[in-house]
């Protein structure tokens, strides 16, 4: 492990100076050359499919494991896409000069190598490569086990090109030991592994953050609300609401919890039921939620629950104060919606709920990397430090100071 | 621990949405206060210096640790001073309006509660308070034993102002358990705790690093170099040197070894020599070094050490190459300088050299939050993430995205 991490470092410093002309060429060769290598790809992918059906794999995780041409036309788009964005390194964040004279640039730069650790979709082995690569940083990829043919397969692919382009095959690697007690080693290698981004389910995300020494961008789960207020225009309400519970339910910035304000619930209640059945989606709701419509009764720990499935929790709440603390509560910081037409209930909810990403008459489902317009996400950080909410290629940079003096010595 | 670290997550929310001008005039109390409560102060310090002189403390420490009249007066000046700053909460970072028409603004906010570690001077008490504070962050500070009751009382006065101005203690505290086992406790507690910044020795930052679960933002050594490159101008390059390494030698800004280009090296060896005989520096040099001028030799272990003395080690380099190599290895990515008038030299310096601030032309001693224009500073980061380099009150904030919609979903 010592050894090939060396490796990965050494090369770190290669790629920190590559131009940004060379970079692009070097995703566009790749992009192509996963194409090429569909057929190889897909057999691959076979492999790992017929072991999934044997080991009795869920059709959910099948069909995320699943690779056909279309999939690996749209893994090398998605590669070409991100050759094209704007280059993230050498970018003048801020630059000043001082009293004394001293010019002062800070200017980013790649983070150095950075392990990204995620579950069964093959296609983030490609994403992970070419934005990693794009930013400069070396890629240690730990992908799921369900998917190792597959991983393999797509890496191969990268490295080969890697190659032909006369740089080191490092830059870009899967993890050689993808057990467990590799993933440890890993994390606790801050000699030569910068950061860490742990995607995947919480038990994954609990034994990284617990053991890690190696600094952790988190990308955890998402238990979102929406807040219909009193000043809310229902007709909006409504679309909000079911857009941001069922347009994809499984995903982490879909709404899990809708509290309706005590002064408009005997209204919004009826039209949200009658919107969610036409979507099939079940509801629970406490006391006062039922006592206007007929769902299933919503207990505690319905409120603390990530259904990432077509379920909605109902609570009906006395005011903002209530909204908020109910979200503070249960909130996991990453995605929390009010809609309402009050200036001053939007100002309070955008002020004091501590989330990534607070919204104001619109669905949580736009916590997203695309809907931002950042092109291409590493995922959704569930961190309050270094990078918050949907990360970008400009979140996988640091930065150092350049200074420029002229003789200057402190007094 | 848990209930007392709950009441410091509960006052963090009041304090996130203090007003600015409310916040600078409690932080100008304090400083009142700190001036009014002068005796009370020193009669607690001069325990604290009692038991050190008792415990056999040294002569560094216990200069350290000492509080008159003059260091209280520049505590309460300094707390003073961070009122005066810009606001750092509330900056929109960036903001942009996507495609269909969301407006997305980046707001800095407060990062939440910060346990800021640190040793011996008691004024670090009341700078650290006072940053948390003015960046809306609940302080929890664990000083040094040895200045325990000097902390007491520093925190003490805080806290009462707090209090008479209608805000909970909570807001500033000292860890109430400032064992190992206390601090052991605190890093783990990552549901109530937001940053720890380790500001210390080699063996407590380990330590943290090592347990944490809550994210680190470490303050550790630095062993910065000053490459005198062919192309200097040597009048520059003594002085600079000279002052890098004996303006301050026991900071970590303070230069540790010499690299002197071979194509000079006759000529500037002598030169550096008297200038830092004039400093009584102890010099060590490589077998090049020491053909030119007699020196002790240094080791391998020279080159690994940060003296934080009046100690130099010198090596001569083959140029740019073996100089940017040398640091590599032996840096810690604080501080490292290259002297010369050569502008590819100079760049490719600034460019290849993996530190926080890099150099041309002067003195690393400039690696400062004061230096840099920053009016206060936590530390200087030596962490990659979140902060890097000189830590000012900007650095404790994270932020948030508001998105404001009018009914936008996603299809």
């Amino acid at each position: 492990m010592e050894n090939y991490l060396k490796e990965a470092k050494a090369a770190a410093s290669i790629l920190a100076t590559l131009e940004g002309e060379k970079k692009n060429r070097v995703l566009r060769e790749i992009a192509d050359a996963l194409e090429r290598e569909c057929e190889m790809i897909m057999a691959a992918n076979a492999k790992d499919m017929q072991e999934g059906k044997n080991a009795g794999l869920s059709s959910a995780l099948m069909d995320r494991l699943f690779l056909d041409e279309g999939r690996i036309k749209a893994m090398a788009q998605a590669v070409r896409q991100i050759a094209a964005l704007k280059e993230p390194v050498g970018r003048v964040l801020e630059g000043w000069v001082t009293d004394n004279g001293l010019r002062i640039e800070k200017v980013a730069i790649p983070i150095g190598v950075v392990g990204i650790i995620y579950e069964s979709r093959p296609n983030v082995t490609s994403d992970a490569a070419a934005l990693c690569f794009k930013s400069g940083n070396v890629a240690i990829l730990k992908g799921g086990k369900e998917a190792s043919q597959s991983n393999a397969a797509i890496a191969g692919v990268i490295r080969d090109v890697l190659r032909r382009e006369g740089l080191p095959e490092a830059l870009v690697s899967l993890l050689p030991d993808a057990s467990r007690e590799g993933v440890a080693k890993l994390i606790r290698m801050d000699r030569y592994v910068d950061l860490i981004i742990p995607r995947g389910g919480e038990a994954l995300i609990r034994f990284v953050n617990e053991n890690a020494t190696v600094p952790v961008v988190k990308h955890d789960k998402g238990l979102c609300h929406t807040y219909i207020h009193a000043g809310a225009d229902l007709d909006e309400a409504v679309k909000i609401a079911v857009n941001a519970k069922c347009q994809r339910p499984g995903v982490c910035n879909a709404m899990e919890t809708l509290l309706v304000d005590r002064a408009v619930a005997a209204t919004a209640l009826p039209r949200l039921k009658e919107a969610f059945d036409a979507e099939a989606t079940k509801l629970l709701g406490d006391e006062a939620t039922r006592q206007i419509v007929p769902v299933e009764p919503a207990g505690e720990e319905d409120y603390d629950t990530e259904y990432l499935a077509n379920v909605l929790s109902i609570k009906v709440v006395d005011g903002v104060d209530e909204a908020i603390a109910h979200i503070r509560r249960y909130g996991s910081g990453h995605s929390e919606a009010i809609v309402t037409n009050d200036h001053k209930a939007a100002e309070r909810f955008l002020n004091e709920v501590d989330a990534a990403c607070v919204y104001v008459n619109a669905s949580t489902r736009f916590t997203d990397g695309g809907a931002f317009g950042f092109g291409a996400e590493v995922g959704i950080s569930t961190n309050k430090l270094h990078a918050r909410g949907p990360m970008g290629i400009n979140d996988l940079t640091t930065y150092k100071y350049k200074i420029f003096g002229n003789g200057q010595i402190r007094e």
